[in-house]
C-alpha cells in the first residue's frame, strides 16, 4: 500500500470543472494499492481579487510537501482592470515552475482520433516537446528606465546556464532514446542569439556523445514554423528553450487539432520537489460553470502524472480510454463536461 | 527624368539567379522617365570565404549613397566549418538593417493563385506583418562568462525603447489606416516579458488615439500561433517585435503556400538611408546555378521596392503580372528560373 500526496489547484473559470473530471478518472485509474490523498488549494484570479493574495509563501511550502500537483487553469476575465497583466502568470504559474524546479516542461503532440487538424495532410504526428522551464527569457531579469516617458528603455534578459541547459538536454536525449524513432531536434536561433545559441549548441553536441543511438538535428525556430506546418510527422523529440518552447508547443497543439486536447507536465526529473500536471488550455471564463468544457486535456494530464509517478501501465490505460472516447464522439451531440469524465472513467472501471 | 541609384547584392547560391530575373522585371516595370542605375556589390559567403571580408566599412558607406538596395540571398553550405555560425547574418544582413535604420521590416502574406496552402481551409488571407527591425533580442546585447565550462552563463538582452517602439507602431497604424479593413493586432508576450511588454502595450494604446478609425487587438505570440493556423483570414496588420516577427512571418509564409513566394522590405520610412528589398527565402546552395529556383519572391520584392519609391502603379503591375503567371502555371511542367522572369516581364512589356 502506498499513499500519494496530491495537491489539487482547480483554479479559475473552467479549471475546477475539468479538474473534477480528471480526479474522477484518476480514482478509477489508480493502480491497486495506491491511494491518492488530496489537498485542495484555492488559488487563482478569484482568490487574488478577493484577498490580494497570489501564492502566499506558507501555501507554497505546504504544496512543496506533496508528491505531485494537478492544476486546472488560472486566469480571470480578459482585460479585468483589477488584474494587473502577468500577475497570475508570474506570481503563480511561473513561480511554481521556478520554485519547484520544473526544468522539463513536457508537451506531447499527437493527432488523436476524431481530432480535426487544420492541416490538409498532417501525416502521422507523434512528437514531444521538451521545453526548458526555469531559464531563458522567463526569469524576469531585466527592467525599465524612465518608464512612461519618451526616453523609456526596457530590457528583458534571457539567462542560459550550462547547468540549466545540460540537464534539460540530457532529459530530452533520454526520452528520445526510449522512443522507437530515437530522434532529437534542437530548436533555437543560433545565428542571431549567438551567446545563448552557443551554449545550447555545444551542450547538445556534448550530451549527444552519451546517446550514440539518437540521431540529432538542428533547426532555427523560424524554420521550425515551416516544418511544423508542412511536415509535422518528421519530428520525434524537440528540445528548446523556454520562450521558443512556449511558441512551438502552441503551434504543435494547433496543428494536431487544438489546444483543447493538449496536456502538459511541469516536471522536476530529480524529484526534489513535486511535479505539476495541467492542460495547456486556459480558464475560458466565458464558458465557466456551464459544463461545456472538454475535460480531455485535463484527463490526459492525469496520464502524464501517472507516468511520472512510475505507473506507465495506468498512464497508458488512461490515454487509451481518452482516445477510445474521442473516437466514439459524434460532433453533432456535444456532451456535458461530467458526461465526458464519466464516459472515460467507465471505460477504465 | 529621374535616376534611381540601386545597389544590387545578388549574394550566394540561388541569390544571383533570382536577382537577375528581378532586375529584368524592374527594367520593364520602371515608370516612364525613371531610370535605375545599378551598382553591383559582391558580398556574402563566397566573398567571406575568399577574402575574410563580410561588409567592409567602405562598402557600407558606398551602399549608403544609394536610393535603394535589392538583395538576393546570402549564406553558404550548411555546416561549412569555415563559416562561423551567424557571421553573415550578423555581419552582413543584420548590420545592413541596423546601420541603415531599417526599423520597419515589412512582410505581406497573401495566398496567391496556384499556391498550395498546407491548411485545409485557409480562407481569404491578406495581411501584412510589420516587424520591428532594429531592436529587441537582435541587438547582439548580452554575452557569456566562463565559456565552455560547466559554469558557463550566457545572456541575450532584448532592448526595447519608447523611441524604437513608437515609430514602428505608428508606421503600422498608418498602414492599417490605408487598408480596407483598418485592423491592427499587436503580438507580444506581455504576461511574461512584462518590462518590454509594458512599452509595447502603452505605445500601442497611445498611438491608437491618433488613428480612431483603426481597430486594435492584442494577442500573445503563443495564441497567435493558434489563430494563424486556424483562422489566418482574421488578420489585417500585425505589429510585433524583431524576434516574434521573425517567427510569425515564417509561419505566415508557410500557411500561405510557402517561403518560395514571400517577399520582404527592410524599410527606413524616414528615408535617411536606402531601404532594402529581398525575398524571404535563403540561398539554397543545393540547387544553385541550375536555373531551378523560382524567382517570384525576388520579383515580388521589386514590387515592394517600387511602392516604397513612390510608384504604386508600377508596383501593382508587377504584382499583378506575377499573380497572372502563378495562375497560369502547370505544376507538372516546371520552368527554368529565366523562363519565369521572361514570362512575367513579357506580361508587363
Ligand atoms: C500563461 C503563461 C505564463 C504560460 C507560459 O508562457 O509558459 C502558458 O502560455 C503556457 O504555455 O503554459
Ligand atoms: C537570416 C536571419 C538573420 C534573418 C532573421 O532572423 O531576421 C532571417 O531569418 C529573416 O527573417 O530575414
Amino acid at each position: 500500500m502506498s499513499t500519494v500526496k496530491l495537491a489539487v489547484i482547480g483554479g479559475d473559470g473552467i479549471g475546477p470543472e475539468v479538474t473534477a473530471e480528471a480526479l474522477k478518472v484518476l480514482e478509477v485509474a489508480a493502480p491497486a494499492g495506491v491511494t491518492f490523498e488530496q489537498t485542495t488549494y484555492d488559488l487563482g484570479a478569484e482568490r487574488y481579487l478577493a484577498t490580494g493574495e497570489v501564492l502566499p509563501d506558507t501555501v507554497l511550502e505546504e504544496i512543496r510537501g506533496h508528491d505531485a500537483i494537478l492544476l486546472g487553469a488560472v486566469g480571470g476575465k480578459p482585460n479585468d482592470p483589477n488584474l494587473p497583466p502577468g500577475i497570475l502568470e508570474r506570481g503563480l504559474l511561473l513561480r511554481l515552475r521556478f520554485e519547484l524546479d520544473h526544468y522539463v516542461n513536457l508537451r506531447p503532440s499527437k493527432i488523436y482520433p476524431g481530432a480535426v487538424s487544420p492541416l490538409a495532410n498532417p501525416g502521422d504526428v507523434d512528437f514531444v516537446v521538451v521545453r526548458e522551464g526555469t531559464e531563458g527569457p522567463y526569469t524576469g531579469n531585466g527592467g525599465a528606465l524612465r518608464v512612461g516617458t519618451p526616453a523609456e528603455i526596457a530590457t528583458e534578459v534571457s539567462v542560459n546556464t550550462a547547468y540549466g541547459v545540460e540537464r534539460v538536454v540530457r532529459d530530452a536525449f533520454a526520452r528520445a532514446q526510449r522512443r522507437p524513432r530515437k530522434k532529437l531536434t534542437l530548436v533555437h536561433k543560433t545565428n542571431v542569439l549567438v551567446h545563448a545559441g552557443a551554449v545550447w549548441w555545444r551542450l547538445t553536441q556534448q550530451v549527444a556523445a552519451e546517446f550514440p543511438e539518437v540521431s540529432v538535428d538542428y533547426m532555427h525556430v523560424d524554420a521550425a514554423m515551416i516544418f511544423l506546418t508542412t511536415d509535422p510527422a518528421r519530428f520525434d523529440v524537440i528540445v528548446t528553450d523556454n520562450l521558443f518552447g512556449d511558441i512551438v508547443t502552441d503551434l504543435a497543439a494547433a496543428i494536431t487539432g487544438g489546444i483543447g486536447l493538449a496536456a502538459s507536465g511541469n516536471v522536476n526529473p530529480d524529484r526534489t520537489a513535486p511535479s505539476m500536471f495541467e492542460p495547456v488550455h486556459g480558464s475560458a471564463p466565458d464558458i465557466a460553470g456551464q459544463q461545456k468544457a472538454d475535460p480531455t486535456a485535463a484527463i490526459l494530464s492525469v496520464a502524464l502524472l501517472l507516468d511520472h509517478l512510475g505507473h506507465p501501465d495506468a498512464a497508458g490505460a488512461v490515454e487509451a480510454a481518452a482516445i477510445a472516447d474521442l473516437a466514439d464522439r459524434t460532433p453533432a451531440a456535444p456532451r456535458r463536461t461530467a458526461e465526458v469524465g464519466d464516459a472515460i472513467a467507465s471505460r477504465l472501471g
